[in-house]
Order: C-alpha cells, then sequence, then structure tokens
C-alpha cells in the first residue's frame, strides 16, 4: 500500500518564500508518489485566534490559494480544510478519553508557546489539548509519514503514544505515524532572520514583482559591506542565501561572488541580479494565484472535493473506531 | 416559540424504579407540551468507562428500551444516541476554544468525582473536559430548558458561563439554559438508602415480577418492628415510600398505616400489597420493554430516526456558529 502522508498548516496569513522553499517544496514532490492529505487547519487556529477570529475566512482563502499556486494539485494530493471534515473533531473527542492529562501539561511545547505568546490568553480548555487535536488529523487518515519541522518532533511523538495507548485498550486500530525529516534550504528574512511573519521580514509568495524588489532592495547584506567600496563575504550574506536558492546559474553565481569578494559589484547589482530569478520563479505562481483569486468558485469546488475525499477516508476510520470501542451503531 | 428541553443519561446499566419515579416520569411529562431532546450520552459513559467498554453498546440498548418501555414516545419527542450526532463533538471542541482551564479545574463536581470513583483513573483529558461536552449536548439544540438533579446544578452553571462566553467572543448564538427543578417522590433501595446500582439496592425497570419480589420480600422496614408483634412507624420505613408511589388505594393506604401501628399486619402482608401496585404499574412497562427487546430492528429504527431529527436541528445551529466564528464553508 502506498504510504499515506499527513500535513497541516494553521492559516493565520499569507505564506511566504520560507513556507514555499520548506514544506510547500517538499509537499508537492510527495504528492507525486504518496497519497497525500494537505489540510488547512482552521480549529487550531482558532485556539490561539479565538479573541479575535475576523481575519479567519481570508487567512484560509489565502492559504490555499498559496498552497495551489506553488503546485499542490489537487489531482494529486487531497487539499481540505480541517472544519468540513467532522471526523477530525469526533476523534479527537475519542482520542481525548484515552490521553492522560499529564502528558499535555508536561508537554514541552505547550509551556513553549504559552511563555510565546504571552499577548494571547492560551489557558484555555482547547489549547491544552492541541496534541490530541494534532494527533486525531494525522490517525483520522491513518497517516503513516508526517513530514515534521524540528520544533514539532515533540508533538509528533505525543501523536504516537496517544496511538499507542488507544490501541492498548481497544485493540489495534491505528498505525504509529513516523516522522518524515527533509532538509529545508536557509530562507532568512529581510533582516537576516528567520523568515517569518511576526518578525515583519517576510518576502510573500503573493507579493506583487514591485513589492519584492521594494523588500529585496532594503534586505541586509554582509555587515562588513558597509560601503560600496568594501569587498564582501557572500557566506555571511542572506541575499546570498536566496541566490543560492533562486539562481540557478552557476556562472553568473560565480562571477557574483567574485564580484562581492572584490569589491567589483554593489549589493544593488547583486539584488537585481538575484531579483530577475526570483522573478522568473515566481510569475507563474503568482498567475496561477491571480487566475484561482478571481475564479472564486473554482476554489470552493477544489476544496468541497477535498473535504469529499477526505471524508470518505475518515468515515473508514471511524467505523473502524466504533467498532473497536463497542459503540451502538 | 415551544421551549426546547435537552436531557441527557449516561448509559451505564438498567436503569430502576428511582430513575422512573424521578427523571423519566418527568421527561414523559415535559414530552407533552415541550419540544424534548432525549440523549443517551455514550461518550459521557466512555470518559469514566474507557478502561472496559465491552459493555457500552449493551448499556445503550438497555437505557433506550428503558426508556421507551416507561413511556417516552418517539412521535412525542426525540429519542437519540449522542455519538449519533458527530455535532456534539464538533460544538464540543468549538466551545473548548473559548473556555478557560480553571474553570474545569475548579469546578467542584470534577473533584469530587475524582474522589469518588478512585477505582478509576480519571485523569484524562476528557474528564476534565466533562462540562463543555455537556455544554454541547445543551447548547447544540439551544435548550433553553434543563431538568437536572440537584448534583447537576454546578455542571448547568458552567454551561451558562460557556455559553455567555461564546456569545461575548462571537456574538449572540447561544440562549443560556435555564434548570428545570422539579419535585421527584423519595424511592429508597432495598436497604433503605437512596436506589443506586452501585449500593446493590435497585429495583430494576427490566425486572421480572419475581425478580421484584424477591428483593420486596427482604426489603428493609421499620428497624423498631423487630418481631411481627412489634408496632411500627410506616414514616419511618422505606417500604412506605414505595408505597405512596405505587398505591393510589387511598382506603388500602389507611387500614395498612393502622395496621403497621397497631402491629395488626406482619411486613410480609404490607409488602404483599405493595408487591400487587408494583406488579400493575410495571406489567404494562414490562410488557412494551420484551416487545421491543424482541424486535430490535424497530430499537434501531427509531434510534436512527432519532438521530435524523436532532441531526437536523443541530446542523441549523452548527451553520450559525460557523457564521459566528467567521470559518470558511
Ligand atoms: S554583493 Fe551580494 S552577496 Fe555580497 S554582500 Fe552584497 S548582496 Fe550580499
Ligand atoms: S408494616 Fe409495612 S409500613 Fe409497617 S414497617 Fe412493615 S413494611 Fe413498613
Amino acid at each position: 500500500m502506498m504510504d499515506r502522508v499527513f500535513s497541516g498548516m494553521r492559516p493565520t496569513g499569507k505564506l511566504h518564500l520560507g513556507h514555499m522553499a520548506g514544506a510547500l517544496a517538499n509537499w508537492v514532490k510527495l504528492q507525486e508518489d504518496h497519497e497525500c492529505y494537505y489540510c488547512v487547519v482552521d480549529w487550531h487556529a482558532l485556539m490561539s485566534d479565538y479573541a479575535d477570529s475576523s481575519m479567519l475566512r481570508d487567512n484560509c482563502r489565502e492559504i490555499l490559494l498559496d498552497w495551489l499556486a506553488v503546485g499542490l494539485d489537487p489531482d494529486k494530493c487531497t487539499i481540505f480544510v480541517q472544519s468540513h471534515v467532522k471526523e477530525h473533531a469526533e476523534l479527537s473527542l475519542a482520542l481525548s478519553m484515552v490521553t492522560p492529562l499529564g502528558w499535555l501539561e508536561r508537554n514541552p511545547t505547550y509551556k513553549d508557546q504559552i511563555l510565546n505568546l504571552q499577548n494571547k490568553d492560551l489557558s484555555t480548555y482547547a489549547f491544552l489539548g492541541y496534541p490530541v487535536l494534532m494527533a486525531a488529523d494525522i490517525l483520522l487518515y491513518k497517516a503513516t509519514k508526517v513530514p515534521v519541522g524540528e520544533d514539532q518532533s515533540a508533538h509528533l511523538e505525543l501523536s504516537r503514544e496517544i496511538a499507542r495507548r488507544f490501541n492498548y485498550y481497544f485493540g489495534e486500530v491505528f498505525p504509529e505515524p513516523q516522522a518524515l525529516h527533509t532538509s529545508t534550504p536557509k530562507i532568512p528574512g529581510t533582516d537576516g532572520r528567520k523568515m517569518s511573519k511576526s518578525y515583519g521580514n517576510s518576502l510573500n509568495i503573493a507579493d506583487e514583482p514591485a513589492v519584492l524588489w521594494d523588500k529585496l532592495k532594503t534586505m541586509m547584506t554582509d555587515p562588513a559591506r558597509y560601503r560600496r567600496t568594501d569587498p564582501g563575504d557572500p557566506d555571511k550574506c542572506p541575499v546570498w542565501d536566496l541566490q543560492k536558492f533562486f539562481n540557478h546559474d552557476a556562472a553568473e553565481m560565480e562571477e557574483l561572488a567574485h564580484g562581492c569578494r572584490t569589491a567589483g559589484i554593489g549589493c544593488i547589482d547583486c539584488k537585481k541580479k538575484l531579483f530577475r530569478h526570483v522573478e522568473e520563479v515566481m510569475t507563474p505562481i503568482q498567475e496561477r494565484r491571480r487566475r484561482l483569486e478571481e475564479h472564486q468558485d473554482m476554489l470552493n469546488e477544489i476544496v468541497q472535493e477535498g473535504a469529499k475525499k477526505a471524508r470518505s477516508t475518515a468515515l473508514v476510520t471511524m467505523e473502524e473506531v466504533y467498532g473497536a470501542v463497542g459503540m451502538l451503531r
């Protein structure tokens, strides 16, 4: 049987090039030879944003546009919204029966997030149960492979433990999902730090070329190149990380690196070259995005169809769950 | 608009005469002039019985048979099983977003139950969230009236608080359910204590007449009537509480009370009279029960139909919830 893959993203706004080069590039590859379920986890977003959910609907649309634009193909994978498949809530409730409170309270990610998001009141019942819903997301499709960033390993381990405990009480229903660790290129933000919406340093997938250029123009470079005449070191320059991802012209790369080290070129020259490659990659993506944006009915249809496909798999699992638990049907 | 009533019972085994004379008699009356939703809350049962759920399916069937036998009428009310309506899990998840952990941790019923059921491991995520699912049960039908025993007042108050908090964040979706306090006759068990399965002192609705008589025969009476010749006091006798509920023959009651006080009759005579009245009440109930038991297809149909009716109301509420929260549909 083909490996099943589940992965989800919280809809919290437009995605950036970090997402594109990392998780999404990986997802696009996986859809070729795996049965993939890609899920906009809107309930998860609501857990932290319940105090102001006015952006939720738009955020869901934006993330779906980004996914489809970068090449997720509804004919090759199942793209859907978590809340469109009620079985996520249902399995989460079932799993919660056997999830010890202590596992959740001691979950290091839980403590971290409470600390990191001090402007939000996360001391809710839902937020404590984040890993239970996440386990349900994965187990509902009996996914055996889950692409994870380093920061999500603890959650996946909890999903495995919850699966094991359910199986212990009710019989072998769930396979234990395995992490799929994949290398992700380094895509720094305009200030040189990790690209992240919360740092305000993002180049977004949806950014018009003019916007991208504005951001690139002022992007941080090797701090040693204080003046045009100072030589630089590409290895110390965040712009160079982007060059490495977008620029596949080896000769040009060679030339630019030399120009940088000898102060033969200025940073603006270097960025202009980069921008041309960024534009080349992003133009078809943005065209696809615009087309879908103008045809919301197409987007709706894709998502409805995705929910239908996801639901039909989910229902098979839930029937097994009812049977294993011994519920009256 | 007709008041909506919601009430649920955990399927934990056969119901007894205490249930019949208390909650169920009340439910049967309410179905005449209210829109009533009566729900077998199987998820709630699983919260405490997950370690051995082998009786769950049978318990659900037994409780449904008891309900129908005592006169709940599927043409007058909606009788269904909680897990057949996925929206209970879904709304519970939605409500959990706005439910502060502290409310649940400080819930006095929670602490009591943990202490009372020390043979069960209740330190699970589900059990802490008991009141959230209970709030979902009620709010899903926008019930305005909830018949409650004294011990459930705290839970209903929590449901109201959760409703208020949801409305605060997302707009007025839920009415605040009000408690419907009703007088319940005193129905002691065979040992004189409150009738309860866990005391092993129950007269069950499903008990055959011979079984009922066996239990009555040895039932505790006024302890002062140590010998047949000792006079007794009906007001100190648990058998008398049953007489008051089952025996509507005023003259006979007068006679029995006098006979008791003067040692003119023995307790067995008194119990024989009682048994005749119990039999009279229980015979048609048990016949109805037997008929349904022999036609499980009828029972199934009633429950399927009930789930359909419940779901159609639940869906209207959920549409409002999605809209209020602002979820992509
Ligand atoms: S020339 Fe290019 S690689 Fe060198 S510091 Fe400037 S932007 Fe960075
Ligand atoms: S005669 Fe009847 S009321 Fe009196 S003590 Fe006996 S059982 Fe009770």
